[in-house]
């Protein structure tokens, strides 16, 4: 490829990183608190939102914009217990700036706590986007192994929150949570760790908790 | 981007296609059948292909080429069984020919009926990517949800067969075989589909069995 190509693809990163320190800007201004969800397919991004969204009820609102390649399944699981937009790619692997900013105008003038992504189901490519978030959350199920964190480095490595999800299935399953923590934190040794069960609320409480200590340390920042 | 810039990406894409076809008709000749194994990270390849080797011992030889972002994990449970070359992309989302040609020349004159592709834990960036395969698999298991080949689409219209793995786990999980092989074939009509335990052994035979006749169809499609 000749020099001009690649100083075009410099170009489109560095306005990329741009809009998303700027929507982060904007919204750390409004008091709205961005988490970027990553997993591989069927981790239980959409469950642990549902979750979270029925626990909080009353507490916090929430919004959530969800990716997709295909299909508006998860927002039509979402979209009754917070407003929701489904994002299409149309076959890319992750999202960028451009459809979040989308997304963000069709959810209109949320009065919100807490805007929640969920990424594509891919624990490559997203690793490489930042979309503003001020927190990424990798979620990972018991069911996948233990032996993750190390064979997709780069999503644990940029990401500050591991879940790990499916609690319920541990009994049959060759899952160590210690053995994917301690793996994870070879990578990350600042990774903070909750386990879950979106089914059961298991851990419910206390990952709702690190969003809203999370959220408030923005604030007192903010205010600081 | 210039009109120059595109057309390269045509020419490097052609020239995977055409260095795809020529291993798919090189290994026609010897006879060997090529599987490309794609799913999400922690569906259970390497699991199936440990079983296969354990079930074939002494019927066919097989040889594997696996994938990964990085470390040899996977190379490590599958070396006892077969000979094994491990491929890491270094953090790119799926295998291309070059990174097969490698692995092939690293793996050296094998004897053997069966070369099986063990992609990266990936449902999106292999689809796209022809390997020289005379058979691409999609492996789903019962822990991801039976939502998921909507929302792959490209994966499933891509693969002859779907492997749905961990059936010990339908107890306690809400998937039907029944409607994720239904929602599948919405895509691709012809996707022939078993339903296989790795660690029980349950499938195993079947899905053998399947690989053998697909085999023993390209030889006597060779010989006609």
């Amino acid at each position: 490829m000749s020099t001009k190509t690649i100083s075009v693809g410099q170009d489109i990163l560095s306005a990329a990183k741009q809009a998303a320190f700027e929507l982060r800007a904007d919204f750390t201004q409004r008091g709205i608190f961005i988490v970027n969800i990553v997993s591989s397919p069927g981790a239980g991004k959409t469950s642990l939102l549902e979750a979270t969204a029925r626990y909080w009820a009353n507490q916090n609102r929430m919004s959530v914009l969800v990716g997709d390649l295909a299909t508006d399944r998860d927002a039509q699981r979402l979209s009754p217990l917070a407003p929701t937009v489904q994002l299409t790619t149309g076959g890319a692997c992750h999202l960028e700036m451009p459809l979040i900013r989308k997304g963000l105008s069709e959810l209109g003038e949320i009065q919100t706590d807490f805007l929640f992504i969920e990424n594509i189901g891919n624990l490559v490519c997203p690793a490489s986007h930042d979309l503003g978030e001020h927190l990424r959350v990798v979620v990972l199920s018991t069911t996948e192994g233990d032996d993750k964190p190390g064979k997709y480095p780069k999503m644990f490595r940029t990401s500050q929150v591991l879940v790990i999800t499916k609690s319920d299935l541990l009994p049959y399953v060759p899952f160590s949570v210690e053995a994917a923590v301690a793996d994870a934190r070879l990578i990350q040794p600042n990774l903070q760790s909750v386990t879950v069960c979106a089914r059961s609320g298991d851990g419910i409480p206390e990952w709702c908790r690190l969003l809203e200590d999370a959220r408030e340390q923005m604030l007192a920042t903010q205010n600081a």
